[in-house]
């Protein structure tokens, strides 16, 4: 049976599941395939520390070069993280005309575009499956799927750890620094979780997805991005009362920019933040540390994705799915079957200013007469339609009381500028919360 | 540039969205494939009939022999449906070595394995992603996404028409007739809708997927079916109680057979019926005439893909991106790149008798003493155990009331004994209703 030798660097928490499912599932594998998958070198740092999953003594290295070196490897699988090392070893992997697999949005989306200009070059190929949502075939769907198809929107849920707070927060009413303890003492969030709960892991994915649906080149620092640290239980609570539920949504998608002439340019609105959608849309249903990601497209319509998008065994599918898949075309000898996104970009961003979409706004102010009336002038001179407004009765006249008020469609930069009005008000008490809108 | 020469029979809904996807997208798709796809021939039946889209005259024909004639074609998309014309099409295209592109599910459903042998042998590819759930891409992730992974079960809402009919009825309380005629009115059902509501439609399309999941060999009539026209509003109202939501499900299962010795022989649980979910859950949120199929696997855990299951534009896209996939087979010369389903069967289908699941048991009975008792007494000789009962209170004693009970896990044929002889007591004065309840 004829043998495609592949190479895997790291075997951490992927790299283990990779490497049972090649084991485990091996005869279906080449039942499939129609060959064998042969993991021929596996590079790790410590050689010493106990694994989930047994392999020969001779294949363990911990040098990067034994890779690239073995003529017998065709597919080098990336698991190692982070943009330097791994980084070098994509590069000098495809320098040598071996194809590459890998889990790293990281990468992809700080340095994809010189990464795929070399795979073109050199005529290999780059599978990236399990970088962004685990086993979810997103980006499967992106480049093959809806090869027809052209993407309006884009709007995720790609990042399980929030996902498992934010729901944790909605249906026990707990507090974030509660709903995050409880992450990390599952293991669903690091015990640094910054990248997570700021919206920068999500941003990253964003990047990758925004390359494959749009053709966009974004850097994650030009993604809007805020994250969920910010968010009380009275921002559920008055969100429940609007018939809303609050998620972490990396959003992506493209609206008439400026250009003059009779072919208007597109543009593309590239954001991360927490936002309310409504409560019975499917987006809402997704809870705990599940992903999904809506599409919206011009010839399929609305379409979604759901699925784990982290972990041993969902992540290391997507990662085998690859394998086989490039398998196939080093098989077929047909590389570069499927071309990975174009290096010049079709879309130019929308500056966050000129984002457009609803917006609730928490004020805390004294409950004295005129409040109500001076941020309603205040907001109409922005042209910012108010569409509901809630405010709670509190038991002591004159103490600070919330005032809810929710937004049609406005521009960002007029809401920004009505707030850091309202907030220099001597009645405002506090600093007023903004949380977007949308109908996904 | 290029050219890939593809010929279409049939020039209906989804046939024009096909030739309007290529029509208009037609630069972005040559943009991906590095070469053009041409409509050199299309058949039809009514050449005066006027179309959605413009094609050129000397394109049409009535023939189907010029299609198989023409050398110019390398791949024929057979859009006419049925499983006469459309069988002697596919087979005397794959003959010719022509690939063939097909929404057919009937097709496919009762004569895909002579058609995949053939194909097989013919060293040619048969693409069928719009035969099953139109634009939502299952076909493609069970056949390569998932290739790394063992399916477990699939829950489908494949087909839209019964889906339409069910989210009325549960939304509006309205009578299954009404919602029929609504369905009908915005061109959801068919003037005659006997394969949608029947549930033979979404057999066919269980099939299909049952081979490419579990390498099953199922023919429709081999999967329990049981279509939607007995549901009252009552089943609506009382599943409502219970916490549960109403809908048309195909179900295929691996299940542990009786296999004797050191491996357990699997079994496939193949069925269509309307089923109470909990209503909590993401398939239960899939309204309107939408699809979606939730499938779990071994290694990526549950995972769906939901969208637009039938219409010009969805199925068309889905067709148009087989065509795209063909065409990068024929320019790689790498054509069976992805096999076609074993011929040989993995599974063998579970009797319908062995089935177990939950039961929903609305009993229509004599407001009597002792009846109650009687009923929980056969369904305890069958081993069936009672989860929860609900009787109403009515006005006058003496007459009819419902009893709904709610069984644990039972086995079908114990449910069915167990109503046969409840349904022979004199205190029973109408056929119970059975609903089999499953937790996807």
């Amino acid at each position: 049976m004829r043998e495609v030798g592949i190479g895997v660097a790291g075997f951490g928490t992927v790299g283990g599941g990779v490497l049972s499912i090649l084991k485990h599932h091996q005869r279906e594998i080449e039942a499939r395939l129609g060959a064998r998958i042969v993991v021929r070198k596996i590079v790790l740092r410590d050689v010493e520390k106990s694994r989930s999953v047994e392999v020969e003594q001779g294949v363990i290295t911990t040098r990067m070069q034994d890779l690239l070196d073995d003529a017998q490897i065709e597919v080098i699988v990336e698991l190692i993280g982070g943009t330097g090392e791994a980084f070098e070893l994509v590069r000098s992997a495809l320098e040598r005309g071996k194809h590459v697999v890998t889990a790293n949005k990281a990468l992809l989306a700080t340095r994809g575009e010189e990464l795929f200009r070399l795979a073109a070059e050199k005529g290999v190929d780059v599978y990236y499956e399990g970088a962004v949502c685990g086993g979810v075939p997103v980006i499967r769907t992106l480049r093959e799927a809806l090869a027809s198809d052209r993407i309006i929107s884009l709007y995720g849920i790609v990042n399980g750890t929030t996902n498992y707070i934010l729901s944790a927060m909605a249906e026990k009413g707990e507090p974030l620094s509660k709903a995050l303890a409880e992450a990390q003492h599952l293991g669903y969030a690091e015990a640094d979780p910054t990248l997570d709960v700021s919206g920068g892991d999500a941003a990253q994915k964003l990047c990758v997805l925004a390359q494959l649906a749009f053709g966009a080149r974004v850097k994650p620092e030009e993604v809007l991005t805020e994250g969920i640290m910010e968010l009380e239980p009275a921002d559920f609570a008055w969100g429940r009362e609007f018939g809303y539920a609050l998620k972490l949504l990396a959003v992506a998608r493209r609206v008439d920019g400026n250009g003059a002439g009779a072919h208007p340019s597109h543009q593309l609105e590239a954001r991360v933040h927490p936002c309310f959608i409504p409560k019975d849309t499917l987006l809402a249903g997704v809870r705990g540390a599940m992903n999904a990601v809506l599409l919206d497209s011009e010839a399929l319509g609305p379409s979604m994705l759901f699925g784990q998008g982290a972990g041993a065994m969902p992540t290391g599918s997507a990662v085998v799915s690859d394998i086989i898949d490039l398998s196939r075309n080093i098989l077929a000898r047909s590389p570069g079957r499927v071309p990975l996104p174009p290096a010049e970009a079709r879309v130019s961003l929308r500056p966050h200013d000129e984002i457009r979409c609803g917006y609730y706004l928490r004020f805390t102010v004294k409950d004295v007469p005129g409040v109500l009336a001076r941020i309603a002038n205040t907001l109409a001179a922005r042209r910012i339609s108010i569409a509901a407004v809630q405010q709670r009765e509190q038991s002591d006249e004159g103490g600070a009381v919330p005032l809810v008020i929710v937004s049609h469609r406005a521009r960002e930069a007029d809401v920004r500028d009505a707030i850091a009005e309202i907030d220099r008000y001597e009645t405002t008490v506090a600093k007023t919360r903004l949380i977007r809108i949308e109908s996904p």
